[in-house]
């Protein structure tokens, strides 16, 4: 596939998918098209590109040369003569940049709501968060229009909208990508972070970033990390760590907890306390200030905006780091080194931590009625990794009622490829999947299934609580739709999916399909295909032809 | 030498010297002698000791358990039950603690004259400052006392007294020695240092004291630093970085350089400013409010104590810091990384960055007159060191005036080896010393100059402004004084020592005699003996007999 057919297809799919709000900008077609002839060009010249063609999307807060730099809020924006470091390599590498990301504003939040652009929607469910704050770059990733995207990481901005999401995403140690041309949230912390389907790509695309690059004076050269010693021992938080998941999340940590030991690692419970009190510093203390250093006399100078322009609640938080007293920041810093000298003691020993990514996944109501309380439950696992300098990538790892379930792990600086080493060594997580329609055995899409590396488990039907619309799409597709009389039993495949490959899949979802919870005939419930509901209007009802093959028989005359 | 001949010598040494103001608390002899013979025991046991028997001074920031720390305030004081670390590593090596040492109150300065226990005069002048903060330290061992010492270093403390008294200095990478039981200064800056007469002995002890103790949050441990690459290349600072240099200062700089030019190395002129722009950060921007962290407290609880208690100078330093906020600590932090980043690329394929260790050498009147300007004159070189994450020892270089000269070799953190084997390998420098009495050859104190490798270099006249007087001591010596009138011309010897041996010859120097400058008859001058005025009172004045071998001759019959 050329770099010209890629971006054709992004745009293509862009406009399929209802995900408008995930841009701020997004660069005309022909300005993407120009870049791919010319990667096309190098290409036929000989020239070895590792990331040809790929598609990328770009975290508004990171320059992009002639595109405007908003960092979320548009009385901030400055039009950058030229790319980021990270934006420069990635293009330098072949990728074709299609636009710039809708962020929590100043890289200030980690729930992909707190933007003037609009509260960005979930890639499986849009009546969720997206995670943030590289909330757009997530989605844009999940949903299949980019390969790559740039995020940046703070408290957790580059993995907890990863795991939202179902995909990977990469925090590499503090220094490694240089930040210069990225809007600064806490300057001595962020980290410029990569979303990826795929942990290689996004660990190649990691390495293709890193280095020195004479600007950043916070940037370090890498060092040789530890390998990996046999048994792989590997810390998880003990059971009282994990209070507060959402429901079935512990549960689907035990999962990837029993393949690991399955797979001959050793896994122990620790108590991560101190980890867990570190990353109450990060907003809970005078490191805050340090995003007031960064912008809070942009929000001072524009306070009239506050409510417009400027999000009432990052304003809140950026300014509450004004009142700190330069003796209380040394007062915490202090309590860090304590707390992280415990944290990384209580690590000796393991290759890595293993935490869930994050600890539930609000839905936008939820959000909007507390937006303070419901973003502090999303960093517990992820805020500490930048305060105590260490290494940490998010990877999928199942799903639990139709919603995508993540787990992270996080190790000491310069660890990151041994973190990559582990992920990639965990015996496939998968998601179990039922299909109604087109992704059955023998129809049209079911090499997308074989694709994935998914197997064929079950037939099976639904519980009787359904109707199967046939809808206006090509190829044809049903919508399954659960109602609350008359449904009736649907039949269907259930279909074993590795976890890692399952984000490919529902990259290539397009609206109005999505992933949700079915009830099975036997009382239990699997993910499986649903339909939003707008896509059923004025299309036919074929419940009662006894499924999609029966339909497909009935429209075509062939069986199937 | 037994420990217990050692430490029983010291304590008649400090009898001897003058120096009672050097201490805070000096052990009760019995409790070093005690100490001693436990050593004793223990080598006559069969232990290997790398530092058996020798004496060992500590500043008063360090806890030595069962007597008081007092940081240099009464106020402060506690009764520690334990060794701090580098205490507790020291005598575990054979060391044997004399007692505390004085010090610039809460180790803030550079001068040695602000604490209550009173100003500590210059090993080799008294109407000098000794420097700080750590004074008591540093003077003990460049008089003799203590083999070993040790002081702290935030801003220079370890450094800049080394180089006023003409001793060596070393300051390992922050880290390398934990600061268990050390009051902090600036905690995150804070180094324990090392003060010997020879670089061997300072450098094997901060071996001895290195090492993560599992308390120390931010203790490191040691990486490979470089190794030294052929030709050595030194950077050292441009002309103009060395302005405001005490009389005869560049030029005795200048000596050092040419000797390491004769040596094969390779020197070039920098332009440090932002390294000297850095130093300026330690006390004029947020970081001082790290002090006000550590003992802000104390002093606001006891106001009342201050002009007596405690220091005006320091308390003022220290409460200095209570406006600052923690956004001014975020914009100086990254102005500190700016130039951090600048420093350091200046210094790329270099060795080392080769200065002097401070700028004057003012009196104690001086000082008096203007505690915090001539105080700030002293750190121009030191200040930048903790901050940047430096490694830096300072070592003796000659002597200007009659007073020590010191140069510093400061590199990257880890350096410490290559910044000791640099030092090491400079040729050399040399302090050229006037003898009239004792230390001619064939008298019996000539073999202290030729184990200190000195050679004769010159018989030489004084200029006709001097009187020669027969002291009351043993061996019997003259005591060399300058008249106003009815001088003669006394006839002496001209020897040249190392600077290395020079220290540990004027460490073995006691009361009443003095090191200054005296006037030949050339027009020149030269270091040499003097006395000091109380010895003469009653001394016979031997001036017209033609020098000290004419007296000796008269006095025993023998001729010399």
């Amino acid at each position: 596939m050329t770099a010209t057919e890629r971006v054709t297809a992004a745009y293509e799919r862009i406009s399929t998918i209802d995900r408008p709000e995930a841009w701020i900008h997004l660069r005309p077609l022909d300005d993407a098209l120009a870049d791919a002839a010319a990667v096309d060009a190098r290409v036929a010249a000989g020239e070895s590109l590792p990331l040809a063609g790929l598609t990328a999307a770009v975290k508004d807060n990171i320059d992009v040369a002639g595109m405007p730099t908003t960092a979320g809020a548009a009385s901030y924006a400055y039009l950058p003569d030229a790319d980021s470091t990270a934006v420069a390599r990635l293009r330098a590498a072949g990728a074709v940049v299609l636009g710039k990301t809708n962020l929590d504003q100043f890289a200030t939040g980690l729930v992909g709501t707190r933007s003037p652009y609009g509260a960005v929607r979930n890639a499986w469910d849009p009546s969720r968060i997206s995670g943030g704050s590289s909330s757009g770059s997530a989605v844009m990733v999940a949903l299949g229009v980019a390969d790559i995207a740039l995020g940046t990481d703070t408290a957790g901005s580059g993995r907890v909208p990863a795991a939202l999401n179902g995909i990977v995403g990469v925090k590499p140690t503090k220094g490694l990508i240089p930040t210069t041309g990225v809007v600064p949230a806490c300057r001595s912390l962020d980290c410029v972070t990569v979303f990826a389907r795929e942990l290689g790509l996004a660990r190649m695309t990691v390495e293709l970033l890193s280095g020195p690059d004479g600007f950043d004076t916070r940037a370090r050269d890498d060092r040789p990390g530890r390998l990996a010693a046999t048994p792989l021992r590997i810390a998880v938080p003990a059971p009282h760590n994990l209070e507060g998941l959402a429901d079935g999340w512990a549960e689907a940590f035990g999962v990837v907890v029993e393949r690991l030991v399955d797979a001959g690692a050793e896994v122990v419970a620790v108590d991560i306390t101190p980890l867990l009190r570190a990353a109450e510093l990060l907003y809970g203390g005078a490191f805050v200030a340090e995003r007031t250093a960064a912008v809070g006399d942009h929000i001072t100078k524009h306070a009239d905006l506050i409510g417009t322009d400027l999000d009432p609640t990052v304003a809140a938080i950026v300014q509450g780091g004004a009142d700190a007293t330069a003796v209380d920041y040394f007062h915490d810093l202090e309590q860090l080194d304590q707390l992280g000298a415990e944290g990384h003691a209580l690590l000796d020993g393991f290759a890595a931590l293993l935490t869930p990514t994050t600890t539930w996944h609000p839905t936008l109501a939820e959000v909007a009625a507390d937006p303070v309380g419901a973003n502090s439950r999303m960093g517990r696992y992820t805020n500490f990794a930048n305060l105590l300098d260490m290494s940490s990538l998010a990877v999928p790892a199942g799903s639990v009622d139709g919603l995508p379930f993540g787990v992270m792990l996080t190790g000491r600086a310069f660890d990151d490829r041994l973190l990559a080493e582990i992920a990639a060594s965990v015996p496939g997580v998968t998601v179990d999947l039922l299909v109604v329609g087109a992704h059955l055995s023998g129809q049209p899409l079911n090499h997308q299934l074989v694709s994935a590396g998914g197997t064929l488990v079950a037939d099976v039907r639904t519980a009787a609580t359904y109707r199967l619309h046939a809808l206006d799409t090509q190829p044809p597709k049903p919508g399954l739709v659960r109602v609350a009389d008359g449904g009736v039993s649907v039949p269907g495949e259930v279909w074993r999916i590795p976890a890692a490959g399952f984000g490919r899949f529902v990259g290539a979802l397009p609206a109005p399909m999505a992933i949700g919870t079915v009830d099975l005939d036997d009382g239990t419930s699997v993910t499986g295909f649903l339909c939003e509901p707008y896509a059923l209007d004025g299309a036919r009802d074929i419940s009662d032809l006894g499924g999609w093959r029966a339909y497909v028989s009935a429209v075509t005359g062939s069986g199937a």
